[in-house]
């Protein structure tokens, strides 16, 4: 099929929760004609008034596809309808977006090749409102030739679409270090929250302070980064250890308050792993160290 | 003295590691008659070419200053160079931007106010290059009419000073709030790289993506405050059980790559442990539940 007719790709989607149903009606935005199923019935209703087809079987919905996009809740799941499937996704492209660990998106993806399935796994970026926008950040990794094929038709759901490797799991690798990353933030986020309150500060006093610490987090993304793929860790004003000292001024205030310190115990510790490897002069960069030689 | 004198007020540094050199140099470039003492001698010489005189006391130098500015290591340190200068401060306003917990700074206030010292305690949250630049961030309290008093020269170190509270120690639980959400957030930082790397995606691939994290944190800082202030935490499209289970496959996937998980496991503990209160369908910010009732 030549780029030419990629605007008339038949797409279905499977799996109709909040994700999916904003990838379907991101395609239906886009014109493509958009088959729809789900295990439990009638989730597809207003995007049947949009336009989709609702088919009948998760098998009618994969023959009326060309790209078969799967949002499930995770690989069990999709495993589970899909696996029936193989011969009714021969020759198609599969792209599954469900969330789990990389070694789940590798196994998909060499039970998809002995079918003779094109697949990419996917990762959505975004929350469900952003679906289909320009800047809404997709992941794709697998079979570059499929994604090649389906460019636009991917990019409809999200013109920030990033093909990071023909490694399958590459996609939930990406998603994961962003979720770390995330994750870590959010919950030295409620924590700094839970300190400032404890003192009686309102979290939106402090809320106001944040931007000085969320504007210095991409240069550091950045350097942290080279330092980390160099192996070499220059100490910058603030070494290991003196930022070391700084994590126990915080422990040692939240323990006072009587709050939760095991995620500060944790930070702590690991720096300490990586002072204790002769860190303490380098960069915060340096704990990765640590973090690699868990004990 | 009246705040058109201002511009003439003298002012002494005590402590001239790094921060304590850079903020008796901003005050040099502000063209206040400045006054320094370190512990040990020497550290002034740069500071005397520019315009300082270097006391051959620290009762020398207290006696020098209107404003006398503190900075070393921790309040075991500061007490000890100024317990013995009570009678010497009296009169005079003492600001301590040494880094500790928001009780040694209360502690510090009330020994000032025995001697009729004015007592401010403050928190530089910039690096030492961006020391006396309009952006840089410096929290004060303490007392409010010492504050009023210097503004200028206090403004002087940093254009962005903000007066926090009366409390002494608020400057302190600010600082500290600030540095938990930093170092939350750059421990996930490192551990994302971590997890890339080790399915050997090079983290100067990570990096620029992290972007779509960053940018998503001042709007999430602002609504995750406003909800723990009033209590209630309606959830986003994604609520903590689902959150959860995303921190799961982090991980799920970190530990099969032998990566340090202790952060990891903090971070989903505390949200299990807001879960199991009845936070599931909720936000995030329900977690300060959990962390305020650490078990």
């Amino acid at each position: 099929m030549s780029t030419t007719q990629n605007s008339l790709t038949p797409v279905t989607v499977i799996g109709l929760g909040a994700m999916g149903r904003a990838l379907a009606g991101a395609l239906l935005d886009a014109g493509r004609p958009t088959t729809v199923w789900n295990r439990s019935p009638g989730k597809g209703d207003d995007l049947v008034a949009r336009g989709a087809v609702e088919a009948a079987s998760a098998e009618d919905a994969v023959r009326a596809g060309e790209l078969i996009i799967v949002c499930v809740v995770d690989h069990d799941a999709s495993d589970a309808i899909l696996e029936p499937l193989g011969e009714a996704l021969r020759g198609r492209v599969l792209v599954n977006v469900t969330s789990d660990i990389p070694e789940r998106s590798r196994q998909a993806a060499a039970w998809a090749a002995s079918y003779g399935i094109g697949y990419l796994d996917g990762a959505v970026m975004v929350p469900t409102p952003l679906v289909g926008s320009p800047d809404a950040l997709l992941f794709y990794a697998g079979s570059r030739k499929a994604y090649e094929r389906h460019e636009s038709t991917l990019k409809a759901l999200g013109g920030r679409a990033a093909f990071v490797g023909t490694d399958a799991g590459l996609a939930a690798v990406y998603d994961l270090a962003l979720l770390d990353f995330f994750y870590g933030s959010i919950s030295g986020l409620v924590h700094a929250y839970a300190l400032a309150t404890a003192d009686g500060v309102k979290a939106a006093d402090i809320a106001p302070y944040l931007d000085s610490i969320v504007q210095i987090l991409p240069p550091i993304a950045q350097y942290t980064a080279e330092n980390i793929d160099a192996g070499s860790y220059p100490g910058q004003e603030a070494g290991l250890a003196m930022m070391a000292s700084g994590v126990s001024h915080i422990l040692h205030a939240a323990r006072a308050r009587g709050l939760d310190v095991s995620q500060l115990e944790s930070v702590k510790a690991v720096a300490d792993r990586a002072i204790a490897r002769g860190h303490g002069s380098d960069d915060w960069a340096s704990t990765v160290e640590a973090v690699r030689s868990a004990s």
